[in-house]
């Protein structure tokens, strides 16, 4: 399998879910300024949305969007348990994979990475956001994991959640998701993968230009 | 099952998806503005995010999110066909599902519905998507559904596209995605339920004051 990646970006929530499988996997980081990958292909050309995460399948086929790249790959290694069997369980994962990308990923990050949005937009985004923390503070209160163990849901909560620190989104009125967040990240995938894209987003950082900053990772 | 619905909203898809099936069901109204339910309940204390579509399933649990619900109405009428069965198909279809809602509903039709965004937010919002519509109308150009058959994906899809009309968003440029659109109209399901909804609509638009538009559908 290979995972088309940014670094920091929501592919993160893939390159954890396949750490957490033990997977065997190749990581193609895209430049998204430029849109080359790193083994000197045209991304735009592999897929016209230009967006990460990307798997590439076993069987050749190309699979794209966060809900359907991590549920394929808790599918694909069922011994990791990464997603459940039961079929209302199930459908409670899709819920919070779909909360993740609707609300927060989309409705809330991607409106602060936006370098191009207009003025208002960040006071906005933040204020629409506070009612979807809360729910998921609420959620979360009491709960190691969003549901009963830990799943690619939680690959990607975290993976959004952390870009609350480059947007300075506040997490302190929300004290349950704070102590999820200091829990998740001693897990050895999180930690993994957190050991190595920071790395290589300094390397995308140095290879633009001095002053100026690529895309953000959304 | 219990299909808790705003007249037109993304919960339309849900309706699309029971019609389809030919299951029974109770369709519940949640008012927009004041969030009490048709059958006299608080909305918000059933759900507090106060998002529709809200089902609640046969066990009386509650799901949330269109992704989660178009499945699980998927897998509980298996003989309706609406979402395949095979592991790559269905990914396909988590896919799409999950373009929909981020790309499109989330990225696009929230931003415009939204009367308390900032100024510019329409002009930018429809600049992003262009590359989006662009991706779903080379993907539908030669294809009747976005799969092989009709899914619970396109019973979603549709729904968001026919917001295109009270946000003025043009689908000129798009020849495929107008076809798509006015073959799906044309299928009972589809029909059924804008035959049903739109007068909903317009009974909840009675009953707020004169000149008082109700929160948008979203």
């Amino acid at each position: 399998m290979d995972l088309y990646f940014m670094p920091l970006a929501g592919s993160l929530a893939g390159r954890i879910a396949l750490y957490a499988a033990g997977a065997e996997a190749r990581y193609i980081e895209v430049d998204p300024n430029t849109k080359r990958t790193s083994d000197g292909n045209d991304f735009a050309e592999i897929y016209p949305l230009a967006l990460v995460p990307l798997l590439r399948c076993e069987d050749g086929s190309l699979l794209g969007e966060n809900a359907a790249v991590l549920q394929y790959i808790a599918n694909r290694y069922p011994e990791a348990r990464l997603a459940p069997i039961d079929q209302i369980e199930r459908a409670r994962l899709q819920q919070w994979l779909s909360f993740t990308s609707t609300e927060l990923h989309q409705g809330l990050f991607c409106q602060l990475f936006d370098q191009d949005a207009s003025e208002g937009t960040r006071a906005h985004a933040l204020n629409k956001s506070q009612s979807r923390l809360n729910y998921l503070d609420d959620h979360l209160s009491g709960r190691e994991f969003l549901l009963d163990s830990f799943t690619v849901a939680d690959a990607y909560l975290y993976t959004v959640l952390s870009w609350s620190v480059p947007t300075r989104v506040p997490l302190t009125p929300y004290p349950s998701i704070k102590k999820y967040c200091r829990r998740l990240r001693r897990r050895p995938s999180i930690a993994g993968a957190f050991q190595e894209e920071p790395a290589l987003y300094r390397g995308q950082l140095a290879r633009h230009e001095a002053g100026v900053r690529p895309t953000p990772w959304y």
